[in-house]
């Protein structure tokens, strides 16, 4: 069992009004288990269509992957579809229904026809639980190969993949180990780092490839190793990963799938910090990456979102001097409500960012992406000048991003 | 001709590390000019994949565009396949050679082997010149079928698209039109929304089809209309549109691909009015949403993140005896919160929002996903308690959609 193929259902695919992502999470997850997918196929929710992919995928693969067509209504025909291909018929599943009226009660409503619809499934398939949603997934046998069929909603799938899919995966792969390092990197972007990297490459070891991983300013250095001997193989990733420490020591923030939002909340948390933020192009983005972290009460207590001039003279107690004299998108200004927050909820550590996100209110002096950003401590405040993008969206996420960096460099030369 | 395939080709399409967004835009294109597409099929930069896709793709309809395997290195062997596929051998094209050169000097860069490789192309193909990049696109005619090669570059096959592909595409298509309309629904869940629209869907004129597709709370009805005449075919699909506001205009909050962040960002804007938020669950979320809409510095004045309550207690003015006595989630300091930043920032409208969003925090009075959303303005306060999942995530971003809202309801109905 070392190929696999994924079929994507739904109209709205081939349409172009959703993209498919469900491909490209699921294509790594089976790559990163040394399992190979040879073609990935989207069509339409149409019951002759899903049954030819499925025969010609069956014909290349011994594991297919499907995803969508199990929503409620009447578009989504993949369940009814599957059961007849697999000549079996629809029952209702009691731990499937237990759920959904869980679901739905807990939620104040009553359940329906469509609800309950939910909750029957082909009687030969093995039911794996949807703890995400209210469509299960599907797993059939037929003839050696294994068939899933999971929702499209991609919050539903993974949790599906993650609990009951990948486990399987892993088990099945077997033989030939294959180690994945992921070393995550914020602060240059790829053609430096393939730069600084270029002797690293040259001198790596046959047994090991690197992929540079690029996403919202975060470069995520993957290193793949495969051989048949798993503890030796270890040892030689491990050795590849030590030396990426030696050479690029001042932009690695952590490893695996680790956010920079997550890293700064540990830091925070083991040296008993807390921090606070004063946004004003960032519009509360910053506060709202800390808060997605688990268990952030115990480090970030506040912030506050000073879009509007009076808010930063106010609330922060900017000088309106400062403001008229050097602007709100200005070091002074960045100083003072860094300052301001860290009087006002008192705490060990303020992020301030103020700049121009675009696409208007940029001048020849002050353009699109400019942004200053400052972190305050009792020690003092240190600001930082960036010049981001001309697009809105990537100067809010590189400005939010870029500060959250400067202050995990402050709590570690602190 | 009136159906397509979409073949992309790639290893990085297929392990996950590229998300196929080529094959969403080609069918939106095709899909609006009548074309239907029936399958997307996604392979590997491998000689007998490209051949099989190929083979499949053209006995099943008599256009495919192919995207990818054109770049200037070793693993790209599109062209070479598709020489070899329609038994043409490759020769240098002056006037693509010409262009390359022309921007190859452009950049102060010499030319290479690899540059001169891209202008090879198969002796058969009508080559449509790429002003966007090096790789030529290619266009095969093989039993009254056609067959387009572009780079995999989104912005080079766009241009070759916009340039070549969809003229002709246009003018093959004649007769037959699809009208797309797309209604936004917030405010329930699909298997309800399908309850409400089953007469509707029951009495559905024949011509147009009706889907549902749900995302992170929001469930986007699309109506699809095919028919000969066009004119009649937009009667008939706005007729059905006019007819699913009278039936849900409670969760109606706009068409199209619009967001209820810029739904509601236009209302404020049209109305004259302005926002401010007090978030603790949500920690900054709602202001980052709003924030992202281009322009809201016209109507989003700032926002305080009180995560903790001596935030709640020291900025918004919340009632410490209010927390003590009824809990930090509660009807009273949520409204008590909304009240506070109205007074504060001065917005005409002010939204606060407090809850357990998990993992932890839950008891059995106040579980996890329990959340309290307020909306002040001058005329008062409204709060709505909501219990949403046991997920954080889902619970600020279902807690964030639900107050914006809610804020849209009250300003239309102010």
């Amino acid at each position: 069992m070392n190929s696999a193929e994924i079929i994507t259902v739904g109209d709205e695919l081939l349409i172009g009004q959703t993209v498919d992502t469900n491909s490209a999470w699921m294509g790594m997850q089976l790559s990163m288990r040394g399992i190979k997918v040879n073609r990935i196929t989207s069509i339409s929710d149409r019951r002759e269509e899903i049954i030819s992919a499925l025969d010609e995928a069956l014909g290349r693969a011994p594991l297919v992957l499907m995803t969508g067509g199990l929503g409620p209504t009447s578009d989504d025909i993949t369940k009814e579809t599957l059961a007849e291909y697999f000549g079996s018929r629809l029952v209702e599943d009691r731990e499937v229904l237990a759920e959904i009226t869980e679901r739905i009660t807990r939620r104040n409503l009553e359940m329906n026809e469509n609800n309950r619809r939910q909750a029957m499934v082909p009687e030969i398939c093995r039911v794996l639980a949807n703890h995400a949603g209210t469509a299960p997934g599907m797993l059939f046998e037929k003839e050696g190969r294994i068939i899933v069929s999971m929702p499209g909603v991609p919050s539903e799938m993974k949790h599906i993949m993650q609990e009951h899919v990948l486990p399987l995966v892993s088990a099945m792969a077997g033989g030939r180990t294959i180690v994945h390092r992921n070393i995550m990197t914020y602060g240059t972007f790829e053609a430096k780092l393939a730069e600084r990297l270029e002797g690293f490459e040259r001198e790596l070891h046959p047994a090991v490839k690197l992929a540079y991983l690029p996403a919202h300013g975060v470069i995520k250095l993957r290193l793949t190793g495969s051989g048949d001997d798993g503890d030796e193989l270890h040892r030689i990733v491990e050795k590849q990963v030590r030396k990426l420490y030696t050479i690029i020591p001042d932009i690695i923030y952590g490893e695996d799938e680790v956010t920079l939002e997550e890293t700064v909340g540990k830091l925070l948390l083991s040296n008993n910090l807390t921090i606070s933020t004063a946004e004003s192009c960032t519009g509360g983005k910053i506060a709202s990456l800390l808060t997605s972290v688990p268990g952030s009460s115990a480090w970030f207590r506040g912030s506050v979102v000073a879009y509007d001039n009076s808010v930063k003279t106010g609330l922060l107690g900017v000088d309106p001097e400062t403001i008229s004299r050097h602007g709100a998108v200005s070091e002074e200004t960045a100083r003072e409500m860094a300052k301001g927050i860290l009087r006002l909820v008192k705490t060990d550590f303020a992020i301030a960012v103020t700049g121009i996100a675009g696409p208007d209110g940029g001048t020849p002096d002050k353009p699109i992406g400019m942004v200053w950003i400052a972190v305050a401590s009792a020690k003092g405040v240190i600001a930082e000048k960036h010049r981001f993008a001309d697009d809105r969206m990537i100067n809010i996420s590189r400005s939010s991003y870029t500060a959250l960096n400067l202050l995990r460099k402050q709590i570690i030369s602190r």
